[in-house]
């Protein structure tokens, strides 16, 4: 029998990277070290920007997201998460060129969401990730709420002080952007590091890194 | 000139390994993702335990642990750390058999101590750490102050409690171990996370972690 080992392809940005690390062991149930889940993460924070890659092509962030899928590979990873809902874009072709079992967070998120009665979703994520339309489709059952043109720069605005390490400007930024919606889905994985500087959001925030955190100690059951 | 790339032999415990993490990019200099320093993260928090290791030698983390450094050196790790002080016991032949060029968070803490103007340090440390000697023979002009034995119970409650996720519970285990000394050194991992939790420490609290963290962004400039 193969000891479970939680490989994460990681770095995008490391700040979520980092805290979704956190998340995973905050989540694992435990008593002591011994009880966690082997993990293997690799982090390469210069990946090049995967929204400008969506969006004009001017970059091209696939050869690195290969190249550490192969390392997690060869340490043995038997599961594999990425922190980073933009670079879900790339995941069926990784999945194809490597055959690593990769959790899909989008397809997790509209997994739970299905079994919730909502009709109206809203989705903040970068505009290579609304662009993409991966969570459109994933979630066509839905009504999707996104943000106008200002609500949009307030994203860009709230996941590039994370980004730079300004949590609190990140949760205003964030605030200024959220939708008077009952459900917001916070699509990037530095929204959830802006969301904690919140004081009351208007409605419920999902994290889907919560729920990827959760499909992988399944996994590893 | 080949990139940097930061090893992190970690999981002793899971939650310091990523706290640690979350330390090194929050203290890098850095406006965006592709600023930041490319890290491998191995972390295996079935080693052995340490304490029992150097206390009456009933396990051996060694295996582990060399095996962990081997998984870093294929990825290509130029510098590594290790986010766990009890096992810096082991530091010495990892270097050895390995070649791994570690940065030595016990020295790095000395080395810092010694630019200060103090006399008395207290250090805060697992019982493990403490037979080890290590801390001692590297602060040696120092006098040295330990927890009497109800208080090395509050030491070894507080790290248990970090262990299995309850924070607030280390914070005040740490609480009643603290001596009235200007200066403590929390000399394993999971105290700085216990810290977080305290109203008003009696004296400063140096957490080696943070020079680690900063000697490894050093090492990769």
């Amino acid at each position: 029998v193969t000891e479970p080992l939680v490989g994460i392809l990681g770095g995008m940005g490391p700040a979520a990277t980092a805290a979704f690390y956190a998340k995973l062991v905050a989540r694992t149930p435990a008593t002591r070290d011994q009880d966690h889940l082997r993990v293997a993460i690799w982090a390469d924070p210069t990946v090049p920007d995967r929204v400008a890659a969506l969006l004009d092509g001017s970059t091209d962030p696939y050869p690195l997201l290969l190249a550490g899928t192969r390392h997690l590979q060869s340490l043995g990873a038997t599961v594999a998460a990425m922190p980073c809902h933009t670079a879900h874009a790339y995941l069926p072709r990784l999945v194809s060129d490597t055959g690593m079992p990769f959790i899909d967070m989008v397809a997790e998120t509209a997994r739970v969401l299905r079994q919730r009665d909502l009709r109206h979703v809203a989705l903040l994520a970068t505009r290579g990730m609304l662009g993409s339309g991966i969570y459109q489709e994933r979630l066509r059952d839905f009504d999707i709420v996104v943000p106008d043109e200002r609500g949009q720069r307030s994203v860009d605005r709230a996941i590039a002080a994370v980004k730079q390490g300004e949590l609190a400007e990140g949760g205003r930024q964030l605030s200024a952007a959220l939708p008077d919606v009952p459900l917001t889905v916070l699509a990037c994985t530095e929204l959830p590091l802006a969301a904690a500087h919140l004081s009351s959001p208007p409605g419920e925030l999902l994290d889907p890194t919560d729920l990827l955190a959760d499909a992988l100690i399944a996994a590893c059951r």
